[in-house]
Order: C-alpha cells, then sequence, then structure tokens
C-alpha cells in the first residue's frame, strides 16, 4: 500500500490530530505501537512545550507517529478590543463564577515550526492551510513526510502542488475544527462520501479519508472510494487514553451526539460539537462572534470550570457525525476492531 | 439481496426521483428496463396527471418502477400575502422581462395520493416525512411496496415503525430538496458516510443509501457500510434522459458544480444546487423567503424563462455533492458501469 510505505506503518490507519488539550501521548504512542500512526495536535503549545512533547512521544514508541500544527490565517492574531466580546460573555462567566481572561498570546507559527523542525518527528501534519515553500524543504531535507489537510479538491490540488507527501480528505462529517483555506468554510463543506473519490481523481499522491470513520465497515468503504487509508479522530477521542474529560466521552456515546452542528461559538473558527446549551443559548450571536484566537481565549475559563465541574453544556463537545458508533475501550482494542484482528 | 428481492429488481440500484419537471419517463423506464428501479418524481403533478403518468410508465417498461411523492407539512398551504415577496424579486422579474406570477394551487397530498393508489405502481417512495397510516395500509393491501425517506437515525426508526418496507439514508451530500422532518433541517445535515451505518444499525429494513453516489466506486463503498442498495439522484439527472434543461446538465459536469449550497432562496423549501447568481444575489435575504410552494411558485417565471434562455445564474441548478464525477451519456450506458458490466 502506497501510504504504509510512505509512513513505514503496518495499517493504513492514522488517528487524527487534536488540539486544546485533548490530545495525549498515551494515546498517540498506543496508535503507533498497534500498526498505524499516533498523531498530536500541538497547535497551542508554545515552542519549548513542542520540544518536549516530541521526546515524550519517542520515549513512549519506537514507531513513526505525527505532529500536527495549525497553518495561521492572514490577519490572525491582529489586535482586537475585547470589551464587547466580554461583555456578551459576562452572564456566563458570573454563572460560572469565573473571571474574564486576560487574552492569551497564541503560540507563533515560525517558533513552532522551528522547535517542530528540530525536534524532527518522523511525521508533520498540518490542517488550516498551505505549508509554507521554506517549511515542506526543510521537513524534506530532514526527511520528515509531511501531511496535507484539505475539505475541497481545489485545496488538494493546491497541497499537492506545494509538495506535501500525503493528503487528507477531510470531509465534513468529520468533527471538531473545518480546515477550509481557500473558500469560506460554508462553501467547503463536501461530505465524505464524495469528496474522497474526486482527491482520487484529482491528486497523485496517496490520499487519507477523514470524517465520518468509525469502525471496520467505514475503513473498508473509504478503501472502496479510492482511498489509501483513513484517519480517524472521534473514534478514537472515545477511548481510554485520550485526554478528552470524562463529560465529552460520555456524551460521545450519548443519543446527544446524533445531532451535531457547526458552529464559532467556542473557538472562533468553525467546527463540529454536539449541540448542546451552550450553542442553543448563543445562536443569536454566531456571526458577531470574534476570529480565532480571540473567542477561544475568551472562551478558556468557561471550558475549564465546565469541564472540572462535568457542565456538559458549556463544554466544547467536538464530535464527528459517527459519534455515536464510537464506544469506551482501550486504544489498542479499538485498533484491533478496526483492522479486523 | 434483500433489496432486490423486496423490489422485484436485478441490481440493488434506484434512481432518484426529480420533482419540478426533471424526471423523465424515458429516463425512469430505462432505468427500470437496465435492471434497476426508475423513478418519477410527481409531487407536482395533479391527480389526472399522475393516473397518466403511471399509464406512461407501465407502456414504457414491463419492469417495476415507483413514482414519489412528498408528504406535506403542518402549515404548508396556509394562505401567505405574497406582496412583500413580489416586491422584493420585481428587480428579477423586470431584467428577465417576465410578469410577477398568479400564486399557484398546490396539488392536493391526500387526491393525489388517491390517484397514485388507483393507478397502483409497483412501489410508492416518499419524502419529507411519514406517510400517515391509511395510506401505507391501502398500499400494503394493493401489493404495492412503500420506500421511505429519512436523513437522520430518528427518522429512519419512525419511518420504520409506521410501516415502510425499506429506508432511503439520504446524506446531506445529496442534490435537491432534504427531506428533513423530526428536526430543522439544519439539525438534520448528517453526511452519507456517516448516516448510512447508523441508518443500518437502527433499524430490520434494508436500507438504501442516498447522496453522494456517482460511480462504481460509491457503489461498493456503501455496501461495505452496510446499505442493501444505493440511490442515485445527481448521476441520473446528467444522462441524456433526464428531463434537466442543457444548461443545467452542463452546469453538472461543469467547475461550478464543485461548489454546492443549501437553500431556500429556489422553493422555499431547502435544496442543494450549485452556487450560482441568483444564489449570491439573494443570500442575504435568505431568511426572509417564503415556504414552499409559494416561494416555488414566485420563482416559476424566472426558472422557465432562465431555462429557455440557458441562463446558468437564475436556475435552479439541483446537484448532489459527487456532481463532478457526472458526465453525459445515455442512461443504460451508465447504469452498465454502475454494475461493472
Amino acid at each position: 500500500m502506497r501510504l504504509t510505505g510512505l509512513l513505514g506503518i503496518e495499517h493504513p490507519i492514522i488517528q487524527g490530530p487534536f488540539g486544546g488539550g485533548l490530545s495525549s501521548v498515551a494515546l498517540a504512542s498506543a496508535v503507533s505501537n498497534a500498526g498505524g500512526l499516533g498523531s498530536f495536535g500541538a497547535h497551542v503549545l508554545h515552542p519549548t512545550a513542542i520540544t518536549g512533547l516530541v521526546r515524550d512521544l519517542r520515549a513512549a514508541t519506537t514507531r513513526p507517529f505525527a505532529v500536527n500544527l495549525w497553518v495561521p490565517h492572514a490577519g490572525e492574531g491582529d489586535p482586537i478590543d475585547p470589551t464587547p466580546h466580554i461583555a456578551r460573555l459576562a452572564p456566563l462567566y458570573r454563572r460560572l463564577g469565573v473571571e474574564p481572561p486576560a487574552l492569551p498570546v497564541a503560540p507563533d507559527f515560525t517558533e513552532q515550526v522551528d522547535a517542530l523542525l528540530a525536534a524532527a518527528p518522523p511525521v508533520i501534519s498540518f490542517v488550516m492551510g498551505v505549508p509554507p515553500r521554506w517549511v515542506l524543504d526543510s521537513a524534506h531535507d530532514k526527511g520528515i513526510t509531511v501531511i496535507g489537510t484539505a475539505t475541497t479538491v481545489d485545496e488538494a490540488i493546491a497541497l499537492e502542488r506545494a509538495g506535501v507527501d500525503a493528503v487528507v480528505a477531510s470531509g465534513s462529517d468529520a468533527g471538531g475544527h473545518r480546515g477550509a483555506f481557500l473558500r469560506p468554510v460554508e462553501q467547503s463543506l463536501v461530505g465524505t462520501f464524495s469528496l474522497v473519490p474526486q482527491v482520487v481523481d484529482a491528486v497523485g499522491s496517496p490520499v487519507v479519508a477523514a470524517g465520518g470513520i468509525a469502525d471496520r465497515r467505514g475503513v473498508r468503504a473509504a478503501l472502496a472510494l479510492g482511498a489509501d487509508g483513513v484517519q480517524i479522530g472521534t473514534g478514537f477521542l472515545a477511548t481510554r487514553e485520550s485526554n478528552a474529560g470524562d463529560v465529552h466521552k460520555a456524551m460521545l456515546h450519548s443519543d446527544a451526539a446524533k445531532v451535531t452542528v457547526l458552529t464559532r461559538l467556542f473557538s472562533g473558527r468553525t467546527a463540529r460539537g454536539i449541540h448542546n446549551g451552550l450553542v442553543r443559548e448563543l445562536a443569536a450571536h454566531e456571526d458577531e462572534v470574534p476570529p480565532y484566537p480571540v473567542q477561544s481565549g475568551l472562551m478558556q475559563p468557561l471550558r475549564r470550570a465546565a469541564a472540572e465541574r462535568g457542565l456538559a453544556d458549556y463544554v466544547s463537545l467536538w464530535a464527528g457525525q459517527a459519534a455515536p458508533l464510537t464506544a469506551s475501550r482501550s486504544a489498542k482494542d479499538y485498533f484491533k476492531e478496526l483492522v479486523g484482528t
């Protein structure tokens, strides 16, 4: 298989990277040790933390693994007056008894990349855009494999032209943040079933199907559509090793997971999660939400307090549309079911 | 196979029904004669036209075929003052040199059903809701097979409980009108890849995967997800026998078909079509659009004039997300490719 050969893994199964503290070294290494490619979402990590992360992953597995970063969008990080946005969230801060936060300073992408290239993990994956030329060149010079993530055929073509080694075709079924970068996200919501064969036809690189794959049937179907492998997020988020909170994991295989929505309310970037109380309460303000990372910073104290107290209505319950197919178990057992052994 | 046995067909492939004049007896009969199940969307037809339609289909094929109706939603057809809506469309009427229409009287559902049951086609399929008990009972008394259409797992369960013989699981990849009926459509947009295995797990009846299936790979993948068969709309809409206009067919395999959107602008009910000039021009008025069938009636003169003059920007270019995989050819040749002969 082209993908397993490229990545040096046994089974064409990639564990999707989660940001915002949901990834864990235990999960990524369990997947890599089982013969897949474990991933860790590092976009919120500062450079020194990235260095430590790669060290920890190397200590936990001798097999290939991936570290994921977000490609910044133009204007991201420009100063924004948070006053009106804090005012809008004030009732929620009061209700949960937390203080409005000081706006966090997001890590600098170039410094993240420098730290990551120095640490040289076997694979780096990107979402949200085309990694800059110098990043691809440096990675390839060091023998690092680079994976890009596309939500449309045109994005897949742009990533391949830039020189990535494999393309994840991330359908709108997928949970968490949408990585659209060429068109507005609402014009880049192509279902996995439709997206995968079109990307397969459009690029020569190995294609990884993502979004809505949660069991053996999904793996088989993705390969039937022409994909070289799959990337599974929500299914691994539900395993014991992931760093998702108990309330989040419980919700993934609850009836509530049948209804997911795309919203900017939690982070300022469109992401898919379970429809909960906060989404209902703030739905009318969807268009007023400031961009990432401002909204993400403003929501952080609410997320943290809610996670500590098990309040599902205030947590960002990232979930793909196949969440009801997931179960609580070890990553190793789940991986065995996926590969049919 | 359970589906082929139930329907008395050779291959588990249903041609999706199109409303609004896009269906044709030539297409439905070609698909049935090739060994699949041809369908004709009759929701805009008055009872006498339905009687004639079933007669014409019987003359064109001795094999099973389906006629499709929309289950009306509560309040549909209540009187609405069209004045502000006509005013909003006035610039478009002027630009295309057409008169604002008199509001059409939509066919009565009960009368449609009575005519259809009397004509007794082999299969009746429904979208938009659960057909009433008396319809299911009468159909079964006459040996007519009934297919229901679900956009969520809960809808599939409701249809099975009501007694339909097979369930179409219509993922958000699908083109044309969304059939959501238990929750708002924006909470009922589950990608085909995610929806199909969950419906398969939830119901005992045969499950037909729909949305995003356009070639042999899609058929195989749908079966791998556990479906008993597939329903293909856009792929058959692109064939020579369909009644779609030339401009519509040409757009289906143009680059423009890469971007489809869900909009109420053309009919008052949410439907997926290619993003064109009218959608761009009226996007800001999406929430002001009156419900079906009022908006559909108000748009009719624009649709007609645009189709006659080949103005792609004013036609409702219904298309599923796999539209770029379609091609212009005969239904028979397309069917052969789907079944791999």
